[in-house]
């Protein structure tokens, strides 16, 4: 295993003490139980937002902390859930009087752990109310995840639910917001390479010299199927169209198109992919609107990519616009 | 050789081709000559200023295009010098009447190819002053260059120069910041593991399962010494050590510290690299007034980091603070 880490056990909570000594600016972060909130949290009267998961994903979550998206970020493990311990304690951190909003992805470990501390928040006097992630086409009940899971599309969830906290909505209606944006988003990635896990010290599964993994989850969990490597614009083809018959995206709708790399991969292959992916929607009468593309919901040093579609109107789009200020998300501010 | 590619011969303007559909808010590109402009160049009687060099790097250059960075960006093929005619194409499509300002990275190519450009723009009266980076402490005299290398804290030179220009600095007084911050920034990059360039196929060099290159070069060319795989805080001072004592920096000095990612790496562990080299500048009494950490000068997917250190003054802060809108960096917009 070749990695800039120290001790395996310390990469987490020696990330997260570089994390906050370099956007000190922005967060505070907590060392024991570990979590990261904004600087000035909790913002009295506002809604709070908290989101959280296993480690590398980065600049999930922690990257989307501050003004206009998320108010505190609960990292796990390398890939796995955090406890209840510092998402209750994340949770209390930003209770600004207006309740907390608690955004996870489907998994299972997930699930349990925020719907334990939302329940111990409740009985400390925070109202909480939690929404569910589950963007990914590519496969229902997998290794980890009952139903579907949540990948990329999560950047979006917290990026507009954010934007509807910052401009003063009450937690029902900012939890309706994240829950629209939930139900107009898909994606799905492609694996080139595995990953490897610190504390596990080996890859997390193999593939071939010639061979890709269509479907793949963010933590290696299989996909699809294993093909061999096409070229780019088949592998956007085949990942965009379970994508656009889902809902199904249909001609004359305006999305927002997030191509999303894994970690590992070039910037000239993503913008690679986007090209394709723009092409698709233009042949289908899809304007894209709005877009973005880099590592925003990574696997570790993982190669590959996720393209994600969400399905905008005039409000989700003039929320995705509103000014933003984090490590990984900026504009306005 | 594993990557999202068509055909290999078409990776530049296959992926300027897509950064110019996912960008075009903020620029347009030219598919022949290549290269990227900012959407409303040129800008009358504003310092224009360009800078290029093979592709491979990215965000660098082209995702540094915008309002209070680079007029233009001239992407050659992976790891290869653009031609002289894409330089003077994009020199004269930013001439806004108060000349253009070339910031080169020093390798041997690159500053051929811009002096070229430089010649033929001023035969076509346009005004332009060159300023060349060499901010790598690791090598003197190596593959490709004469003297030192042009790295990371090209971005850096790029931010500040921008800003000068943006505040309606003359060319003249645009160079001269420029060349202050040339002056008083240094960088060191290591490697874990090689990358492979799209038309080769191949690793450009190889280590092995347990070595790692201290001094590597962004394109993979040779740098100080191959050495076993060490735990991060050690690599992090091998480093700095060369980084600090080259100015020398001392103890008062205000500096950016800024860790960027080869492409490969994992943000946990850029965090965990900047982590230790905060400690290290606190130790030594060096304040770190300003911070950036990410994959900014890239190689490809190569795993590794580079350090960078700029002394700040109230000047240079004030300018590297100063709004810029481009698809890498972006606030105050």
């Amino acid at each position: 295993m070749k990695k800039l880490v120290n001790d395996p056990k310390n990469v987490v909570n020696e990330a997260v003490a570089g994390f906050g000594a370099a956007h000190a600016d922005l967060v505070r972060v907590s060392a024991d139980p570990i979590f990261i909130v904004r600087k000035d949290a909790p913002v009295a009267g506002k809604v709070g937002i908290v989101s959280g998961g296993g480690s590398g994903h980065e600049p999930m979550h922690g990257g989307f902390v501050g003004p206009g998206m998320l108010d505190a970020a609960v990292p796990g493990p390398v890939f796995t859930s955090p406890t209840p311990d510092p998402i209750l304690a994340a949770t209390k951190a930003v209770d600004g009087g207006a309740g907390v909003l608690h955004i996870v992805k489907n998994y299972t470990g997930d699930v349990l752990n925020f719907e334990t501390a939302a329940d111990l928040a409740a009985a400390d006097g925070v109202e909480v109310r939690s929404v569910l992630v589950n963007d990914d086409v590519a496969v229902k009940d997998s290794l980890y995840t009952a139903g579907r899971r949540g990948v990329a599309g999560t950047v979006l969830v917290e990026k507009i639910a954010g934007a509807a906290a910052d401009r003063g909505d009450d937690l029902e209606s900012v939890a309706l917001v994240a829950e629209r944006v939930i139900g107009q988003v898909r994606s799905m990635g492609v694996a080139l390479t595995p990953c490897v896990v610190p504390h596990a010290g080996q890859p997390s599964f193999t593939l071939a010299e010639d061979e890709i993994e269509i479907g793949i989850g963010i933590h290696g969990e299989p996909g699809r199927e294993r093909i061999k490597l096409e070229p780019a614009d088949a592998i956007v083809d085949r990942l965009l169209g379970p994508i656009l018959d889902d809902i199904p995206f249909v001609a004359g709708d305006k999305v927002l198109l997030l191509v999303n790399g894994m970690g590992g991969t070039p910037q000239v292959e993503l913008y690679i992919v986007f090209r394709r992916a723009a092409e698709v929607l233009a042949e289908r009468g899809i304007e894209v609107t709005r877009t973005l593309v880099g590592n925003f919901t990574t696997s570790l040093e993982m190669q590959g990519m996720s393209i994600t579609v969400l399905k905008l109107d005039d409000e989700l789009t003039t929320l995705w616009d509103a000014p933003v200020q984090t490590a990984a998300l900026r504009w306005g501010r």
